[in-house]
């Protein structure tokens, strides 16, 4: 392993990193040593790298887990600017540690990283090594709270994972760490030790005095203008926090309060650093920026139309980015052109990780020309009676660069002007591409966006380059300091990774012959197919319609299934621990039996041509790590009986002001009994209900969810079961955390559901009142989830209609404010219009028509009732009688003003017409049944009546009595029917 | 610098090293690093290389002193065990760095290690790369008040030293640090801000809190038994010491318990350590151990008197152990040569550094067969009636294993025995000498002896060769694991660094070939002859007598002279610094002009053939860095008075129990006046002594003294001048340090001469005191000295002989008593006999006979008037009248018992002679004058009288009121006699 150590350290040395040594100050990640979170501020140029033996007392487990360890060795590089091509040298310095990345499936997997505690965040992957994850790459955005600029890029090796790996060790004590000596032979002994402090003999009561004083000599540190023995300070806070948390001796309180505080002062020696480092006048001088690339001004003619080869070149893009932008592009792509006059034939847009691709067919040589007309003064004032041009003719012709003699006159929707028709040239192609394809780059946008070394580019990761043809014509873009040129690049570990491309045409075929699959449809059917066929040699099959399988398309430009397996020991766990691991860590397929049973194997998809055997058998090995990790949990939470385990969700924080987690399943349990009450539960139910609520959420005091969070709830089921439980309790526990995504599963079972309801109303409710909604793209508590949640929930179990979402909320924050934590009641109602939003969405999405939508959104705090409706909606819309009551319920509300009450004196009616409507009214308001096909039955009658009504009488009579009992009538009708539909939604679609 | 690093690293992991990370908690030293000061403890093996930076906060000087930083690097390699060859390999490693060890001087200079703190020592070097110390280079021997077997080898680079050296730069933010980046931009703003904290900002209440909760920690994980996270705690402690100290804020108190705790703390660490090690069985195995060379059991016969050559192969010898072992070999080789039987020439023995040689000439080939009587029983005994052999005479001859007839009678002290004659072979001389040679080695001692990775023996540096010939013949000799070869070692630097010798004849000649000359006082004439020739081109003289020249005898195998020159801007400094700076630091001799003034110069003596200009060149820089510091000292002292500068003394401890360095000065002060006032001094004596003793050892608190404490007294003197003291007190201040050494110059002055005795009888009184009196061979506060100094300045000083050893030390015991300290009287006795020796010492190392010592001893209490009588007894020992006067004296002495007590009844006389010698004593007490000569003049007249009375009368008269007259009168005659001289001790030498 020091091998490997000086390896790196000798690649980047002559890279032009500098070396440093680890800090001499206990860190939780090489992050925090100065080297990094200092230097990464202001303007000054870095470039360092360093080991950085990383402490996490929280990891401790006295040796005897063999991925985890108390000390564990980070390998840090931190490169300011960005030097453009970090991906390329950091897959040299993994040939440098001797790995053959040709033979090896090398990814970036999406992985963003955010410190709050230091202000800090950036975007970047995960690299993985044959399915290990075995580096950070992070494109710092963000450190002590300021924008950085230049950004760096942060590379941080974990050594251990990479040494046990290359030496195909599982445990980290059998690392060869020198000649003759191991890893556990030489730091064994410490790594027991450390544990022992760590969890078990580190005085509590010194560590909250060592905190106090630490912190308190880091502020005084800093009203001293000290930021480097500040940050050291710090440093010690922090370290000693995460001592007094391995210790469990962290209250929620303290937590809260330790981390607000350490916030503060890392980002005021951020903020100091910065203003000394300014104030020394940048000692290290200032990080060259990249020159913007020149503009085009030179355009070449095409002959013919040709195809356009567009393409976008990026660092890998997060999965669904690749999808979101392939219809950005194209879209942009489509309304951009219709904007010009050049002619094209159809646009394609295809995309991989590293690549957006639009070709456009048929692209004309040039625009053609346009006549414009340009428009003076009337020509009744051009023209003096002479028929000379007047002042006002002559300065427009002056104005317009043309003789007074050249205006003609023009008509102007019946008037005449003087003017000149002018005419626009047709640019060329190359030209109007140019404009087009750069305004395409430069407006490109993410979810989550990134700077890099590009002086005005935001992305959702770099764009490195532009390629960009008409046949065989290179199309000039400049955008920023990114010119498009006519190269690709292929797999980065081929021999030649950039490819001269010859004409647009040929393409594909191109990518193709370098292995690329770069339409993504291609894409994921090869995936399925060659996973599908490996699945068979072993008697399986696997789920190819999933959502991982389109996930594994976007994770690779050449898919390369390979089949693995497993020990079928591991069988015995329960198969949703299995399958989360292998999709959600792994990005597996699972392969099952015709029975759905589990096979041993797994589908795993590399990217381009790898060695199988080598790839094969280091995700074999990932895979044996995480079971071999996730049945050591599953044994030692078997051990811990499901009170025990709840005791530990008090050591969780939810939210700072909120509480635990321990608090928070306290409010559920609380809300859920109300919920119960209400809803009038069976007494079986009831019992069900209230023996799940005492324990809800307590598998999150589990190794295994603490490990894998998203097996919560499905662990809850498992260990209560286990623990002796009953099934419907246990089934309670797994239901409340459904539904777990958009159109996921509901609960099954009404406890399931009335606890899952209380969950999400608590974290509705009480999140809206600590001012933690959702806001843009932000959303880190899932609360659009949580809201479209209850709406499934609700339309799931008809039954629980009395359950509408304001009560739910309401009696939700009844327990909020029971923590001192004021909930006004406009905020409850601003809750409840989101939730409703969430239906409104569902409804939408499902292809309900918008006018449908909105006719039933009044009914949707109780969506099953909204459902009902809008189910007899779609039963009576191709009735023309119900569109005639429509249409006449319409025009009843369009007559009454809004601010007309009801009411009305039936004496004060007179005319027939109006009379026969009170009267036919009357009767059908006396037989109005549920809902709306009941309340229909009866108005139907009103249809008639109203539209005489309206043909014989003058509602506005000049008789205010007479007036006021016919607005009183129409009011009556219209409150009438207002509470079954909003009937003005519905628009005049019906009629047609 | 980052390069140089990583070169360490390959070349020490390519020499099977492992290769660890710095800690990460603040260390003083990589010594402290658990990669060291634990993994030295026990029996496994352990070979390590590390960086480690090392936080010194009193070295903090805000990034301003070029060669001082509060965090610089060492580079720490262990080696256990001792690999045997542990200095080539230290010499590839600076190969590694670059460093053409051929072109430069580098040298392994007497350095030994101890740290009591830690309970360790070492005996080793600092290596010097011309005259720079660019490593410390340590035999470890104890360590957490462990032996350590096997014994480890510590290597400390100093890292910034040895980059400044090879890149040429004066300050150390001037070290190209990596490509494009110096020290100084890497490090130089966290350098002025880690001083800002250790000097100023640290808040002293919170590192107090913090020291106590560390220490609290450290205890509690002892009794948890984790070694390793206690350790950590103790290093926290040590640095929060560190801080503190820095901060100025630790009391002689603190210190003292600071230390002990932290002592006691660390050996427990290192006591659970090797407990734990132990328990777990060693995990890394255990170091193997050297084997046994095997004992020669064939001689090779050799023909006619040949030359024996002995070689005794060392590392780097002390200076004085050069010297000491070459007398004990040729001693030792000539005493045991002597027990054996065969026949030799002259023994002549050399030493270098690195070796030591004896050459015996004209040893024969064999020993001559000697005869040997064994005695039986009586010849009376042995045979019986009949003329058989008894039971004794056969149980005798079968002891001898022959026939009883084989006996035969041998006459011994007049009686017969029986007996046999057996001729005694005589050996080889080979196999004599092999003998010999062995015990030679074995028995080789030093002043402080050290192991290494020889199983058995102990040396005050490693032995790692022997070369024995007789003639051309190999003497086999095997001394625990080495054998003797015929093979010697010549320069490491060598193209072939091992030579075989043909034979002892020529080998002196060999070593020249090679550039060595082994001969001392060759050597010596060298230095001398080629230092003045070099000194005589700048018209200059350097002191070829002084003691630094037989030390420079010893440092180098081949002289090689050099003439340097420095700034002749720093001949401003007084030259007692510059003398000192190159004397004592750099082992350089001054050079001066015909009147004694410095010259810009200074001859160093390289060893070996060396690059000249680059060795000068090194040397000069050396001394420019080091002359720059004492500049930028002696500007800093100038600004502070010296009142201000005394303050500083309080924090420097003087010993646990008697406190501070001021503390001490107080006492000396309080002594001071008190012998003043018994002295009678002048009214102006007694002003500078009052004003002097006031400011005693003020400069101990300067920069200047504190970096050179050879120079206390003497930048007292210097600082006092120029601070507007008088001349007088300035001089005191000097005289008080005198002497320095054994026969060195005492003050000048009495007031001077008051102080300096009132410092010593301090510092005889207080440390025997507390038990800290010398044993054996250690001194460590230099008791020896002190005594030595009382004896000197009393001997110069008669007029102070009011002053009495017993006085002072009763005076200085009062002070210390005022500190609450019990003194003994019984321990002041102590003191004065320990005084008495050293005086004793002086007159025998002067020549004094024995006798004459012994008979003023008893004056010696105040060595002046002993002196007198000394000289006195000179004029008188050619007088045959004191002759008999002291015949007499000694006979009364004889004659009278001990017990018998003064005092007679004149009237009880009745023989004329007795009458007589009564007159003629009451006359001569009457006229007796002052001193020996005084007394003699009146004691005279006794001898005669006294010679009769013993003649004609008989003392022992059956009367005891006539005998008890007798008595009394002889009693009053030796009570009178014996103040004046130990006359029993003059014995009978004046007789002949």
């Amino acid at each position: 392993m020091q091998d490997a150590l000086l390896a790196l350290t000798r690649y980047w040395t002559e890279r032009g990193a500098m070396v440093v040594q680890p800090f001499n100050t206990e860190v939780g990640a090489g992050t925090l040593n100065p080297a990094t979170v200092l230097r990464v501020l202001g303007p000054e140029p870095w470039r360092v790298a360093y080991v950085e033996p990383s402490v996490r007392p929280d990891d401790a487990r006295y040796g005897e887990n063999p991925n985890r360890l108390q000390t564990h060795t980070q390998f840090q590089v931190i490169l300011k600017p960005d030097p453009g091509n970090p991906q390329e040298l950091y897959l040299g310095s993994l040939q440098a540690l001797g790995i053959d990345v040709g033979a090896h499936d090398v990814r970036f997997v999406e992985d963003n990283w955010a410190s709050p505690a230091l202000g800090a965040w950036g975007l970047g992957w995960e690299v993985w090594l044959d399915g290990l994850e075995i580096t950070q790459f992070t494109y710092f955005q963000q450190a002590g709270g300021q924008t950085l600029d230049p950004v760096s890029v942060e590379i941080t090796y974990g050594v251990e994972r990479i040494m046990m790996a290359l030496q195909g060790v599982d445990h980290f004590k059998d690392i060869a760490y020198a000649p003759g000596i191991s890893y556990g032979e030489a730091f064994g002994q410490a790594e027991y030790e450390m544990s022992r402090f760590y969890l078990d003999d580190a005085d509590v009561e010194t560590q909250r005095r060592l905190f106090e004083d630490y912190a308190a000599e880091a502020r005084r540190l800093l009203d001293a203008r000290l930021p480097v023995p500040a940050h050291i300070h710090v440093l010690k806070c922090s370290h000693t926090f995460n001592v007094l948390d391995a210790r469990g001796a962290v209250s929620t309180t303290e937590r809260a309060k330790a981390f607000a505080r350490m916030r503060g002062l890392a980002r005021e020696v951020a903020g100091l650093w910065s203003e000394r480092r300014a104030e020394l006048g940048h000692p290290l001088g200032t990080a060259p920026v990249l020159e913007a690339a020149p503009v085009p001004t030179e355009f070449a003619a095409v002959e013919g139309a040709r195809t356009l080869l567009f393409e976008i070149g990026t660092e890998e893009l997060p999965p669904h980015e690749v999808t979101r932008t392939v219809a950005a592009v194209e879209r942009a792509l489509t309304d951009k052109l219709a904007a010009t006059r050049l002619g094209h034939g159809e646009i394609r847009a295809y995309a991989t990780p590293r690549r957006v691709i639009a070709l456009v067919d048929a692209v004309e040589p040039v625009e053609p020309d346009a006549e414009r007309t340009v428009r003076g003064p009337r020509a009744s004032a051009a023209f003096d009676a002479e028929g000379n041009p007047t002042k006002a003719a002559a300065g427009f012709a002056r104005g317009q660069g043309i003789d007074p003699a050249e205006l003609r006159r023009v008509e102007v929707d019946g008037v005449e002007y003087v003017g000149i028709t002018r005419t626009d040239l047709g640019r060329g192609a190359v030209e109007v591409l140019s404009g087009v394809l750069a305004e395409v780059v430069a407006e490109l946008r993410a979810d989550k966006n990134m700077r890099w070394n590009d002086p005005k580019l935001s992305f959702t990761r770099p764009i490195r380059w532009l390629l960009a043809l008409l046949g065989e014509q290179p199309v000039p873009v400049a955008v920023s300091a990114l010119a498009a040129g006519r190269t690709t690049r292929v797999h980065r570990t081929a021999a030649e990774p950039v490819v001269e491309v010859a004409s647009a045409e040929g393409y594909l075929e191109l990518l193709a012959g370098h292995g690329i699959v770069a339409d993504q449809v291609d894409r994921r059917a090869r995936v399925v197919a060659s996973a599908t066929e490996l699945a068979a040699t072993v008697g399986g099959v696997v789920d190819g319609a999933s959502a991982l399988v389109d996930e594994i398309t976007n994770l690779v430009e050449e898919p390369n299934a390979l089949l693995g397996s497993f020990d079928a020991r591991y069988l015995e766990l329960p198969a949703d621990i299995l399958t989360t691991v292998m999709r959600k860590h792994q990005r597996y397929l699972p392969v099952r039996d015709a029975d759905e049973n589990l096979l041993p194997h797994f589908v795993a998809v590399a990217n381009g041509a790898c060695d199988h055997d080598t790839v094969r058998a280091g995700n074999e090995a990932v895979l044996r790590a995480r079971y071999e990790d996730a049945s050591f949990f599953w044994r030692a939470d078997l051990r811990t009986p499901p009170e025990v385990m709840k005791e530990g969700i008090a050591k969780l924080a939810f939210e700072q002001k909120l509480g635990s987690v321990a608090q928070r399943a306290d409010r559920i349990a609380r809300i859920a009994a109300r919920l119960g009450e209400t809803a009038g539960l069976s007494e079986e139910d009831t019992a069900t209900l209230g023996r799940a609520a005492a324990l809800a959420k307590f598998d999150l005091g589990s190794q295994m969810v603490i490990e894998l969070t998203s097996l919560a709830g499905t662990m809850a089921r498992e260990y209560a079961k286990r623990a002796g439980e009953p099934e419907a309790v246990a089934q309670a526990l797994y239901d409340m955390e459904l539904p777990r995504t958009g159109g996921g599963a509901v609960p099954t079972t009404v406890p399931g559901a009335v606890l899952a309801l209380a969950d999400r109303f608590d974290l509705l409710a009480g999140l809206f009142a600590v001012g933690a909604k959702p806001t843009g793209s932000s959303d880190p508590f899932g609360l659009r989830r949580a809201g479209a949640g209850v709406v499934a929930i609700l339309r799931a179990f008809p039954r629980l209609r009395a359950l509408t979402v304001p009560f739910g909320l309401s009696t939700a924050a009844e327990r909020v404010r029971a923590q001192g934590i004021e909930v006004d009641d406009a905020v409850l109602a601003e809750v409840a219009e989101f939730v409703k939003r969430r239906y409104e969405q569902v409804l939408l999405d499902g292809g309900t028509p918008h006018e449908q939508v909105a006719a039933v959104l009044p009914l949707a705090d109780a969506p099953a009732v909204a459902d009902g409706t809008l189910s007899e909606l779609g039963g009576l819309l191709a009735d023309p009688g119900f569109a005639g009551l429509v249409a006449a319920l319409q025009r009843v509300r369009r007559i009454v003003p809004a601010d007309t009450g009801p009411g009305y004196d039936p004496a004060a009616l007179v005319e027939p017409a109006e009379v026969e409507l009170h009267q036919v009214f009357e009767k059908a308001r006396a037989g109005g049944g549920v809902g709306l096909a009941g309340f229909t039955a009866s108005a139907n009658a009103l249809t008639e009546p109203i539209n005489t009504f309206f043909d014989a009488v003058l509602v506005m009579a000049p008789e205010p009595q007479v007036r006021a009992a016919r607005l009183g009538l129409l009011a009556e009708i219209r409150d009438w029917a207002a509470p079954v539909l909003d009937w003005q939604a519905l628009g005049t679609a019906l009629e047609a």
